[in-house]
């Protein structure tokens, strides 16, 4: 079982936190501890066995740290995902290997996707898939479809799989640092379209993606991992977007891992990730 | 002996190259080449063994080769640099230590620095420390008189090894593509000042250093290598600062290696890097 | 279209290869040349545009080459290959996927599994699945069991996707440096069984997957290409196993891609690798 | 300042620990702990603010731990290293600049060699540097005359920074888990001598520097670190070792770090190392 607790930093709080574990004898099999010590903060990652009740253990925390605590206890082996496309396949067949093959900590609920190109895949593997065009809607229109379904399902997650339309402030809102994004580049590098093409005009001699959980402000939410890959002179544009579409479907994964493992933390719109 | 071309392509150039050479009973062992089929532009290295006669091959080379070919012939075992620092010695440090060792592939004729921090480490080695400093004077000034020492050495390449200073268009066109600087941040992201404060504040997971021949635009100019470290919510401002540097270090290094090795090419503001 | 040649090296090669191909009208986009001076072993790549008479180039660069040469001349867009597996599925996965968008650099013509566990994902992508199983028969008919199959197909290669059989040698000799294994582990450390296992309890920091050429001695075939990860004291042997999976996936995944991009090389039981 | 332990595992260790703290006043900043569930053997490392009393803490944690703990409670600054070396300076350059610049995070006492090879450049950083021929005497007398000097500067560790000389059970005895070596393969990939030569041999695309602790079975001791570098068919066998040797520097660099910032644990010839 995974423990996840942030509030504001005081002497003693660990002290606290291991005494009500001890009392319950739970043992602490791994534990991280982190302060940001500029804003006083303090986050703890607490992997525990010989588990016997987990509703009292989270009030009986409660009762010992501060009102601003923010607990997450997880006894679940799985959490559940929504799964958002638009026609390229990669982070998505991967994703529906691992869902298929049980090691993506996640269920996959369903997949929603603006074009139809990735229906036959994803539907092969026995998981819905839902058509939502954009096209001749509102966005207002087009989220509240796409919304309808989503509630359906009450997943944990959304994950932005190569979905490649802008979501609105509300439809965020809905799922405050719930919403997981690959994008295509070395964030902050190359904000917004067409990062390749600006990465094969700028000469770079090394490409990244970005896994971030998505704000309103573009591009510039909390990231969660980035990955690179080195490239040359040799790759003409198109061959830059094949390579760094190995390294989108990486990040992806190691970002969905961590999240699924109880392993990131979010404030101050940056993320302790204790890996 | 290396041997690097670029000109404008067309069918039938690397067997006029490799003709002349077979001629002259030059055995090449190892030989890359590269055309940019967008801008119709041909680059070679070539590596030959058996040498005898060089002023002739280049001489030969260019009958073969169309007017706008750039050839250049490198039978020399060394090039000679300078080195412009300010205050931060972990660049400086490994450049006086390759140059102790003869393992740097060029030869450092001398360090001139804004301040004088860096003149002891200098002189330990043997090598004339210039104190150039900026203040109180024009920016024509203080380059004049780090033109004056230049001069006197007439070097190959000058390295920017943590030189802090922004370099006007006219001293950087006495050197065009003959300045490398290392710049601390995966360019183009954090381009300008401070770039490990803004990565620190958009909380990234990776830092980088990009070494790349300085241009009139600043930070703008081909990169030449980039290198990449993983960070975490656990370094503070100036952890990644410190890590940084070890990766600038080996970024700039790498940079040299690959410039006094003969394999890089410049055009269009790109490179081509034959590693 | 690329062309790949290896012969005894001589003074003229580079000259009379590309005249040969200059005086065809071709024009060479790549090339990548390579000698190895102490064994005087001459390896190029070219890769050519303008194609008109393929069944000459080889026939006409034949006359000028050593009697010794081996030439491949590659314009077929696709190979053949047939994927032979036991039970883990995240190669193969990896394989049936890329070979369903059309990215895997060619065909799987079928797949074999000694165990039927992945028979289903395997059909899911319209693959015909054959069930040879090594139980109660000999290691010969097991093997001509399997050559039968495989004879049918006629592919370029074998790609053993972890299948836990060891090949006899006989086998093996019908497929002469067409075998590609995946290997659990960063070859020559951790040769034989359970690599896993043993670095565990070696307490390594970094675990490797090597994929190579099968020859009759077990792990010592040419290595191809090698990748690894950096691992740490909290994984325990089923945490090393997981995530040396995506390596190992990783690692096949860029062997293929190394081989079907026609840039491998073979001799002295190494591989010369244009990358 | 911070607290390494480890000693048997039990539920409430973290707690116990976590309140002496506490009551101490002192404030958690960082905490990783581990359990090794199969040997149910327990580690933490603390880093804490608000120091008051060190000499009580040390004695007020054994109170509440098992007999068997080891604490280490460390406050100082700066370790004292001895380094021992033969002929190869890039690890000795490396410690010496970073000595100089006090980056270290440990203070060099004085260099011993068993040639002069490296005697100017110590002295020239103001380090004492002793010869101690191995030639014409036994290992003992070797050892002996070694010791004496060591025994002097009374040193935390001792740092082989290629020393090419197999030290005695009876020497190691004398500085258990104290003495670090860099070995020049990825370990336990060729174990021995002339690693390179074994792995230009095997044709590895990978080749790997190992940092650990000397025990009496050679290169069998617990690993602090592992670092690789990419290498292929071009390199010969001194480009390889040239290559090499970066490697070897940046891994016994971070080996030192991680040591000095007392990050590592030792136990069952393993390492628990707290990144």
């Amino acid at each position: 079982m995974v423990i996840l607790i942030q509030c504001n930093d005081r002497v003693g709080l660990v002290a606290d936190i291991a005494s009500v574990l001890a009392k319950a004898g739970y043992n602490i099999v791994a534990m991280r501890e982190h302060v940001d010590v500029e804003e006083k903060r303090f986050f703890v990652r607490v992997m525990v066995e010989n588990i016997s009740n987990i509703q009292n253990i989270e009030k009986d925390l409660m009762k010992v740290l501060p009102d601003d605590a923010i607990v997450r206890v997880n006894p679940l082996p799985d959490k559940k995902i929504v799964v958002l496309v638009t026609r390229e396949y990669h982070c998505l067949s991967d994703i529906l290997i691992r869902n298929h093959f049980k090691t993506l900590g996640a269920d996959v609920q369903c997949v929603i996707g603006n074009h139809d190109d990735l229906k036959d895949i994803t539907e092969q593997f026995g998981i819905p898939f839902y058509l939502v065009s954009h096209e001749s809607k509102s966005r207002e229109k087009f989220e509240d479809e796409i919304l309808d379904i989503v509630t359906r399902y009450n997943p944990d997650f959304l994950i932005l799989a190569k979905f490649m339309r802008i979501l609105s402030p509300g439809f965020i809102s809905s799922f405050k640092m719930r919403i997981i994004n690959i994008h295509h580049s070395f964030l902050p590098a190359f904000i917004g379209a067409n990062p390749y093409k600006q990465a094969y005009k700028r000469g770079v001699k090394i490409i990244g993606a970005t896994a971030h959980f998505i704000t309103n402000d573009l591009d510039e939410g909390p990231i969660i991992t980035q990955k690179i890959i080195t490239v040359n002179h040799s790759l003409l544009l198109p061959d830059l977007i094949k390579a760094g579409r190995e390294n989108e479907t990486a990040a992806l994964a190691r970002a969905m891992q961590l999240v699924f493992d109880d392993r990131v933390l979010v404030y101050s719109n940056k993320t302790v990730v204790f890996e």
